[in-house]
């Protein structure tokens, strides 16, 4: 359905990660976002009494887009892969889909949509769980990041 | 796939546009935002001697890739619906996939990952022309913004 | 303050736009997605029987502040310019600080917030009107679009 | 300059961070995110020979900007504020100013957008880490998140 996976193969370069896996998790990043923009602009036009409970909802589901997005972008780069980065960046996005997830799951009776996105925040959870730890342990990175790309001997 | 399709499903109030039609544009998009993000680090890590030449290209990744995010989240929301800034950002993006897509296919035969970029940014060229005349003339739109979600009459 | 005209001062090649005027306007655009993301923010904090009629605010920060941020990174690029991808984001830009302008303005007796939100998209619809006629007209470049970048010649 | 101070004294909940603090980090990044979406084109720009070894500088500039752009979001949002989240997407900011601005650092001599850079990217740097320790931690966020916003009691 999505190029990730093609893109991924594609890439002149090594990569040092499963590629079936890493496009799983940048699809479920983005996938995700989608959810969460949409999920906000529901809440937004449900009736006005049910409004103000779904607050904090929205702001979970603004931030967490914003984060999948911009995450989902950092594990689409390969070229001077950073693993200190790339797993701050991850666990960055593991606490907006448990946060947006957790907000979201509690509307989940009342509204279809919140059920919906908080079924993708939780897939993205496992997805990102499933990852970290095949990230370079920072330890090691932060001494001598792995530059998977060919201009690192320049 | 993605849960775009059945976030328009369960949208609590109407939207004015085939809900298949829409979640395939939207879905074009994020893909194609994606697929030139990954490009454009894919030129970076060709050999030094062929980078120069693919400067362009990169930029018009990156462009294509932002503005293709942006009129996703544009198209995934519907409460307060106004045509002529829809209407005006499906615009500006089919013209980021024109070029972005023309630069790719520059180098679609020297490199795959070029080749996949320049066809998901046609795909997604095609998706948003289809959409654009079903979106509601500026001209009315100038007057008398559809709004399609229940505050409008707060 | 910020960067952005020393970066302008110190690109590599030709620009063909005044760099004062330029800097200007991605400030503008930066400083509006954040009003925007904020407004919208402080729209979602007021009292409950408040809310409702600030929905359609809400959807329209959310916009602009997606439009500006992407608008101020196709600005911040020089590199193999196009003009007809510059002028098209330009124009999706001014619709969407006056949509957004529009629907604060709404609201400055009461909010605060949104008395400063609708000030930022008025100034950045006037930075971004000053600009947009000395875009290279579109007819001219889709032509030959100019490129200022010295990879134009390899 | 910019509204971001303004914007959070007409926040209509509390805010428990000092408002100058915060607004400068929020310009910092947005700041921050512009340089580097400029210097990773500036450097796109430079001459074929030069290019090579900017690679890696190109792709952490546009990790750092993607990231600065969700961090400086994240911050401008107070309701329903989760301190886990915004610390964790501001350690990861951190994370990608920091590496920016060691690669940017390793071309200044060479390249004034690249010396720039590292400048914004070590300003953010100092201004994230002086916000860090203000956060709620973690531990304390995780059992009850603070909220700061009046849609609490609903």
């Amino acid at each position: 359905m999505t190029y990730t996976a093609q893109m991924l193969d594609t890439y002149p370069a090594e990569i040092n990660l499963e590629h079936d896996r890493l496009s799983h998790v940048i699809d479920a990043l983005t996938s995700c976002a989608q959810a969460c923009t949409a999920c906000a602009d529901s809440c937004l036009s449900e009736p006005a009494d049910e409004l103000p409970r779904l607050a904090r909802c929205i702001r979970d589901n603004l931030d967490c887009a914003d984060i999948c997005t911009a995450t989902a972008a950092v594990l689409s780069r390969h070229t001077g892969y950073d693993a200190r980065l790339t797993k701050a960046q991850v666990e960055a996005a593991i606490q907006a889909v448990k946060t947006c997830g957790d907000s979201c799951a509690e509307h989940s009776d009342q509204h279809a949509h919140c059920r919906l996105c908080a079924q993708s925040c939780r897939e993205t959870e496992r997805a990102l769980k499933g990852l970290l730890p095949l990230l370079e342990p920072s330890g090691k990175g932060a001494q001598q990041p792995h530059r998977a790309a060919p201009q690192q001997g320049m």
